[in-house]
């Protein structure tokens, strides 16, 4: 990425092929904000006190690993499928993304995340929409610590299926994104939530009004994320060719 | 697609390809819904209060993903793998499909999901069969919001599955179709049940011989499906060649 | 495939590449086996009353979806991956393999289906070994027809997955085929037990000494199969080229 | 694989390549550990007594499987994604990686499984981390025979997803192997636990403190694991050119 000022940098991020990519992460967020916060709503729904029935953990994981996955496909093309502001940091930290994109990526997922709650709310005639929470026992930089680590694992997954050296795994590679946040998220469930995606922790407590613990699952992911980026390009895969490696997740966005 | 009469629509409509087409929709459809309808009957059986039972979410929810996936997954290369008259519309709208075999389509669909459903009910030795209802504090508007924006999600992702601009996550195609109505029915299943699909909604009822809130399942998705459809070739994958796009979907149908 | 003498076609199934093809669906017929019987007894080691029990039926409709996939997948190259004795007579009946080579076929999955049995007895020092049942106020003929149609989805999946003009999506063929038998048994499970195999079916009948409704495993499954193959090279994908096609599934044998 | 010096075989497991291939294998070992370890402290936390409850085993089985999908992904192109000690001892005894390659695999691995175990320990605040225990019923002999006739199994997966000689079903090659793996958890979880994997087994006893039957989990799993080696290469699917076979696994590591 050569450098650039700032006005042609900010110019790159409204190009239509970048307002394509931004609603693309709306829409992919949204589905997966959804089903994530509404399967954990079924729960409770079915069950008042869901939180402690392995069941419930059952649906909220396989809920994460199958919207995931399908969200991840639906928006590779268009926007490399972060559906995540911590991928995107992670993104923008090794440089396949340029600050002022990376930020409008920011504002959809967010946003998208504020409406699902809000959708979900409002259909199920004020069903409670939970939140985050970490078990009672736990330290906030030890939940901080966990969900950081766990971001790590899937901001890697996410590096590793955007590689264009890899031909035919490439395939697979949204459900391998998929896969890795249904397992992190049936070990933590019961301890951190197993969010690894600060929007989605930020848009059910908006709609919540609960706002307790939010740092952890901020701090932790983005950190987690940088590691994870700046650890696969520069240690456990280096590239020859900086430029034009990347290609595949970022594919169709001016970076 | 060139302006062409009715009659000459019409004759597309009934070449050997179309027929074994609608041949095709009426096997996959007559197993997602066997899947989809006897995975709720089992849960019954084996729980008569099961739908108060966490687990008989999860097992609705992974037999439509599992059975999703694998109906259009066989049908994807004679008809498209649509499996859903919501899908067939979303694509007559968007000008893939012409209006003629659209209504074939939705033929085979319906009359796919009435014999499922007597199937069931006769293998079975009369054992209920299910229909789809909505949560007791949820209003129709509501229910029908809720089913519209889940047949966005999987119209859209019908969409992107189908596009031959993504070359190799073409293959997982039929997995994404089927992941993203798996999550959403774990999301929306003891509130409006998920349905997505106006034939499965209808067949079950036909046989059950109960029509309430039949409507919520057919409004709702089927708008659901027209605005997934323009908005994903108009404004987020914007085609070049309107004409040679979405092959992959409709081949081995005269559109 | 030209008319050769009995004896041209006995010599064809004793080559180095057909031996190899028995013991690759020994062994994946073995692990089928496993899991399925198994999970079945894992599930009511757990709970003794597990029969009525959600949770167990999606312990034993997920190993079968995982096995077959897997199963499937590990064979495909040597034997095509019928792992199940229905596949090998719905492939003889269209053709596609000779009749001594599904003989043999037959033989590796049932010897592997009883080997797997006493294994499972014998490890788990005598624990009980499951048999396929029907649900009580079902007649045979209803669970052999339901049986049977399953078994015709199944096959007709296999069929579509081995078929080469599939160009992309034969890259999920064992997936979708694994997918469709977890759909049928979350169907099927409390009614007919969601077999689908003779093999697997005729396996834990010998070890556990119970052949009541034995005949529902075969004559079902066996006719369902043969239609399905039938149907799908004869009407829904006529073949061109008979001597061709479905080398994809028959490669590495002698046809 | 010519015949080379020790100091040769040495030096040809110190090279850039071979390091980053160790530290692929300790971050997808960390993860699956992680998953599998962690998944099995969360049902404790959920339900105290969840050893017996057949919703746990789902929750066990499906974080093999995701876990080991997507951290067998991650790893494909840098170590050949072995992340589990019996693979490597396969691989070493059919003579894919040279034995000082091998050990420092081992060492990566193991030192990985610790190291989750302790993440976990730590972060949730001292719960207990869960070992493998076989039924009381149960002998070591029986069960050290069902350990390793599973990962016979899995092994045997591995060397089927990285021969090149599968083009296009390479691509699900790591879901396969995944999928094998949760089968099996399926099936043996109540009885051996279904470890396949020493690493795993060590590395929760080590924190645990609790060796006992450890050598269950080492003897079954290394010898099945060489037997599968030994019989893909060499019956099943015996190799015309042996020395650039499996380069799809061995990829990236001097061998």
């Amino acid at each position: 990425m050569a450098p650039t000022s700032l006005t042609a940098r900010f110019q790159q991020s409204v190009t239509p092929a970048s307002l394509r990519a931004y609603l693309a992460e709306f829409i992919s967020t949204f589905f997966y904000v959804f089903a994530v916060v509404g399967s954990a709503m079924a729960s409770r729904k079915l069950l008042p006190d869901a939180a402690a029935d392995p069941s419930s953990l059952v649906i909220v994981a396989i809920a994460n690993a199958f919207a995931l996955s399908s969200a991840v496909y639906i928006a590779a093309n268009a926007s490399g499928g972060h559906v995540n502001p911590a991928v995107t940091f992670g993104m923008a930290v090794g440089g396949h993304i340029n600050v002022p994109t990376a930020l409008f990526y920011w504002i959809s997922q967010i946003l998208a995340s504020v409406m699902a709650s809000i959708f979900l709310k409002v259909t199920t005639v004020g069903q409670h929409v939970p939140t985050y929470t970490i078990a009672e026992e736990m330290t906030g930089f030890g939940a901080s610590l966990l969900e950081g680590v766990m971001t790590f694992g899937l901001v890697y997954t996410v590096y590793a299926a955007g590689d264009p050296r890899r031909s035919s795994l490439g395939a697979i590679g949204p459900l391998a994104v998929g896969l890795m946040a249904g397992a992190n998220v049936l070990a933590a469930g019961p301890f951190s939530g197993g969010s690894m995606n600060p929007a989605c922790a930020f848009g059910s407590a908006v709609i919540a009004g609960k706002f307790k613990n939010q740092a952890v699952y901020w701090v932790g992911p983005l950190i987690g994320a940088s590691v994870a980026g700046l650890l696969y390009d520069n240690v456990v895969f280096p590239t020859q060719a900086p430029d034009t490696v990347r290609r595949g997740v970022s594919e169709g966005v001016g970076v």
